[in-house]
This record gives C-alpha cells, sequence and structure tokens, in this order.
C-alpha cells in the first residue's frame, strides 16, 4: 500500500565532525540509487562549508597512533537550510560535543513542523531527544551505546529489540549498518514495497525486513527504557 | 588461526569520479572502527586533491531532474601515492570511464608486486581485471554488472555464487554492501575471528560469514564463467 502524498523530494543530511561514516553513507547510497528511479534532491548541512571529518580534532591521536578518517563536502551551512521534506540524522562520537548537540537539536527543532519524515541513525537518536522529538514516542538507537542515549530521552520508550522504529514522522534506526534497513523501510512507506527491493537489490543488501529482528540487543543485554525506567530483562 | 605477518598498517583506498557511495564506506566505517583498536595509516588516493564525487560531471541530470550527490576529499594523489600493504578498489559507475580505468590499472599494476593484499568491491574488480591482476585467479563481482565486467577478465574463473571470493593475495567482493563482508574477511583473515566480530558489532552488521551464501546470484540469474565461457547453470 502506497499512501503518502505528496512524495518527498527534498532531503537533508546532517553532518557534524565525528560522524560515523556508515551511519551516512548507508542511507546516502540508498539515496543515490533513489534519485535515479524519483526526483530527489539532497542537501548535505554542516556547521559551515569546510569538508566535515569522521573523526573529532580531539581524536587525531588515539591509543595506537592510527590515522584513518574521511572528509565529506556540505553544500549547505545549518543557517542557510533549505525547504526540506525529510531530515536524517546519523550519529558518532561527534554527537556529544556541545557545539553539534547545540547546532542540530536547534536545527530540528526549527524543521520538524514542516517536515514530513525525521530519520535518526543510531547514536543521531540523541540528538533528537535532547530536541524533544522524541517525547510521548518510541525510538531506539544504537545498542552499544545504550544506557548513554536512553537517558536523554526521559519522555521516550526506547524499544530495545527493534533493527528500527517508526512513530508517527519520526523513524530511529539501530546502530550503524541499521541505518540502511530504516531507510529502506522509509523508501518502502513511501514508494512501495517494488521500489524498496528494487534499491535493496542494486545494494546487494541482506536487508532487515521485520523491525524486531535484532541480534544486537541480545549481545549487549539490554532491555527496554520507559519513560527513564530500565525494564527487566 | 592468526598467521599473517607482519600485520598491515598502511591502507590505500581509491576513488574516482562516479565511485558507488557504499562500495567505499561500508569497508572505510570497518577500517575506522578497526583503527581504534589496531594501528591502521588510511590513504585516500584519487587522480588530484579535489574532493570526488559519487557522480560523475555527465550524470548530472538523470531523468528524473535529481540533485544526489556526496564528495570526499582525497589525501593523495595517484602520482604520490605514499608505501601501502593494501589496496582497495570500489566500483560504480565511474570504473568505466578511460582515465579512471587508466590511472587506476596502471596505480595498481605499478603497486601489486609489494602490496600484502588488494581487495575490490563490486565493479572495482573489472578494474583490477583489466590491470590483468585477476588472471588465474577466481574473483566475483557486482552481480547486477555480472555480463559487463566478467567479460574483461577471460583469464579468470568468475564466482556467480560468492559473497566474496579470496585468491591468493586478491580479495574481491560482491556488489556494494558486500565491501562490508569481504573487509570483515579479511580483518579475520589477519587479526583473528575475535577483532572481526568486535568491529562487526560495533557497526551492528548482519554479517555473511559464509562467502558462497549469496542471495544476489539468483536474482540476477548468473553462473560462473571460466576462462570467457559462460558455465550452464
Amino acid at each position: 500500500m502506497v499512501s503518502v502524498e505528496p512524495k518527498p523530494v527534498n532531503v537533508g543530511f546532517v553532518l557534524f565532525p565525528g560522524f560515523q561514516a556508515l551511519d551516512a553513507f548507508g542511507p546516502l547510497d540508498a539515496l543515490n540509487i533513489l534519485s535515479t528511479k524519483t526526483k530527489i534532491n539532497l542537501s548535505i548541512l554542516a556547521a559551515t562549508l569546510d569538508p566535515v571529518s569522521t573523526r573529532l580534532p580531539a581524536d587525531q591521536q588515539n591509543p595506537f597512533g592510527s590515522n584513518c578518517a574521511q572528509s565529506v563536502v556540505p553544500t549547505h551551512t545549518f543557517a542557510n537550510a533549505p525547504d526540506l521534506d525529510v531530515l536524517f540524522i546519523p550519529g558518532g562520537v561527534g554527537r556529544r560535543e556541545p557545539d553539534t548537540v547545540d547546532q542540530v537539536s536547534k536545527l530540528l527543532v526549527g524543521l520538524y513542523p514542516s517536515l514530513q519524515s525525521v530519520i535518526t541513525i543510531c547514536t543521531g537518536a540523541a540528538i533528537a531527544a535532547i530536541a524533544g522529538i522524541l517525547d510521548g514516542k518510541k525510538a531506539t538507537t544504537n545498542k552499544k551505546s545504550w544506557s548513554l542515549v536512553t537517558p536523554l530521552g526521559p519522555k521516550t520508550h526506547w524499544v530495545a529489540n527493534a533493527r528500527w522504529v517508526h512513530d508517527g514522522k519520526v523513524w530511529t534506526g539501530a546502530g550503524v549498518s541499521a541505518g540502511i534497513d530504516v531507510t529502506l523501510a522509509w523508501i518502502e512507506e513511501v514508494w512501495g514495497e517494488d521500489m524498496a527491493t528494487d534499491v535493496t537489490t542494486v545494494m546487494e543488501y541482506n536487508r532487515a525486513k521485520d523491525p524486531s529482528q535484532d541480534p544486537f540487543a541480545p549481545v549487549y543485554s539490554i532491555t527496554d527504557v520507559i519513560n527513564g525506567e530500565v525494564q527487566p530483562s
């Protein structure tokens, strides 16, 4: 059943220093393929137009002396965001930086009333929680960071056994790779199952179709958190 | 069994205009996580130091008028590549561009003798085939592009039912998402199963552990191609 009208066209994707690479590029790859099958205009939003690194400046020396990061070029600043139908927010170590929390939550609060959908991936849900848009909603987030993120949404029912959660116009994906699944679920909701299957097949992705089928909640021994109360297992 | 010594440290990742986003950022996310657990230095190699787009200039107008692409900043030019232990080559529509074929195959031929491993993702195998490094080897590639890529390696046994193939120092992944699986398989070979599981769990990725378990060969009705001969199904 395809019922979402009008179809979204203008998609914004938030980046900030220390974003998780696959949180962004799983959904973005799906959007790139989708854009060859229907009209999609993508805006990549960041604090400035400077390339945004997956690494925080403070992380440049890690315990092993590694030097491993990628930088992506934004198309718009937060201050200059175009009209958007959908906003994606990834997670990553940078989601805790005060400037990022402040800038992205303000952006989200400002855009939220006019958005058709908000899609968070991984710890991107932390920023949505801080912005208040998860209040009264079911949501999920990265499973490794469960105990850090869930307290940020004390009016939220955090679902542990979830690859993603869809509640109203808010979609929240679990950690990292789950961003692909939540994006494909959103594509299916908007454009129908055939479109989602087409995109999945081009990606050669072993898609999770059941949002409650999540192998990682047991790995991290987490349970639902409802309005701040950790539920028994 | 962990037997690869010395461990690779210096990893190169090739980008070219029209690379497939997830071909790159699935493996890159795994490398980013790996780099917090062992020493990894990443070089992003391209023809110039200008940001490299997932879109070809010629593709800027698609049938739907979409505007959807991402640009990534290289760290080194092909002409200025540092010493490398491992080289990754993604695929994407741009892998057919004559300049890219010429530049990347020359890079690969030049580096190959001193590399520990070459890892291609998706149609990145086409460039490896043209460079001749798949001669006499088993390999796989993107399943949608099977009939376009396999003729480029007329001395190769192309394995249809493969999520990835490992033959000597060459690893070839199937399409797009399979880049994550081939990268995790390589991590397991080099650093052991626990390391691969750690990285997989942080990524919350439903990893394919059996390289012969590939759901997409049947979707595209493809069969092995051995030295240019398409095998019966």
